[in-house]
């Protein structure tokens, strides 16, 4: 049986996209910014949208500092009620190459409890396409595309994905 | 500590399984068959049938030419509310041995999203019970058991889990 | 790209969560005991009452023998509507190393379903800190520290997680 191809890279690309999960699941939001190349992109899509190539995104950050940014007016002006992610991630596959990064899929599912209540529910599930720069020391995201599988999730997507 | 029988193996059949659970959720159906044996099993019963010994099974698909027909008569014949799947694997053990094929345990989580109105629901859960063929050039499923938790799952399974 | 520290040991680990998530989903309860260290500890706290450093804890074992006392009185005394879970593991990482064993952090998703009515729900979700003793043949914990997210688990939980 043949091995397959980017072997090697699997455990560092898998503990990346961990890494970014935990980041959010344990309120240290900022965390993510060092995880995404300064010019990276990193996008919150449905799945309606992105089938029908239609350009609207819930998120829609161009380079590490645009998403810092965004986290940092969460923290000062955003008002919303409380309430904290648990990502499960599942599936992920080197599917490919392209630009010099690895093209990497996987599966995600959020749930989301409320801190006041205590209310849980799962808040998102869907595909993850990444990109991810494996030249440097340590792996970074050139693109994160997260395609949610629902519309109707919430319109104001506090805490990104 | 002694490191685990099997593990050369195990990337190779983990991916195996992400593959099929892809191939579905990004509906690309028709290529789970290549992924089964072409005298493969693939079977999907509730644990409280299976607990008892009860024969009766969801779906039982003798070789992957009949799931073919299967998966030809969803996109032909059944008349359905659109929906789609969202695969949350975990747990993914081999276990052992049998009949020149490794024995793998996993645990699912299927998300069913409904086209129309964004309906998003836990659609079943449960445990697979897989033989994998890794004696080719890709490893291969000589028999696939789905066997989910709750016996209120609905009667009419369109879409292969 | 450097190496993850630790990556020997990574399969290993996972393997020993998986071990004991898939003992108590298939209602082998009683081998999770082997999987703990005679004097290690097992305990189930909420994120609310952690966060604020209160020491109330729905289960807290001190050591293999306390956690087969209490699974033998779940198997005898508690009257309990049958139900049985599916645990759902994601993000495992090793992220360093204290007193001798590996610090293991990882997410958790458990679906409960009743074995009459079929009724399926999200029943927790939450972090695992993991402290895992790699020094013998065969790695095993030396403690375990579930933190679910949500305070209205009920109160009584017959099933560890």
């Amino acid at each position: 049986m043949a091995a397959l191809p980017h072997d090697t890279h699997y455990r560092a690309v898998e503990n990346l996209l961990y890494e970014w999960a935990r980041a959010i699941d344990e309120n240290r939001i900022e965390a993510i910014c060092n995880l995404l190349l300064p010019d990276g992109r990193y996008t919150v899509t449905s799945r309606f949208n992105r089938d029908r190539g239609l350009p609207l995104a819930v998120i829609d950050a161009h380079g590490a500092a645009q998403l810092r940014d965004r986290i940092k007016s969460m923290r000062i002006a955003n008002v919303y009620e409380p309430h904290h992610y648990r990502h499960i991630l599942s599936g992920i596959q080197i599917v490919g190459e392209a630009g010099g990064c690895l093209e990497v899929r996987s599966n995600f599912l959020v749930v989301r409890t409320m801190d006041l209540d205590g209310d849980m529910a799962i808040y998102a599930s869907g595909q993850v396409c990444d990109s991810v720069d494996v030249s440097g020391e340590q792996p970074r995201f050139r693109r994160r595309e997260f395609i949610y599988d629902s519309r109707v999730i919430e319109t104001l997507m506090v805490i990104p994905l």
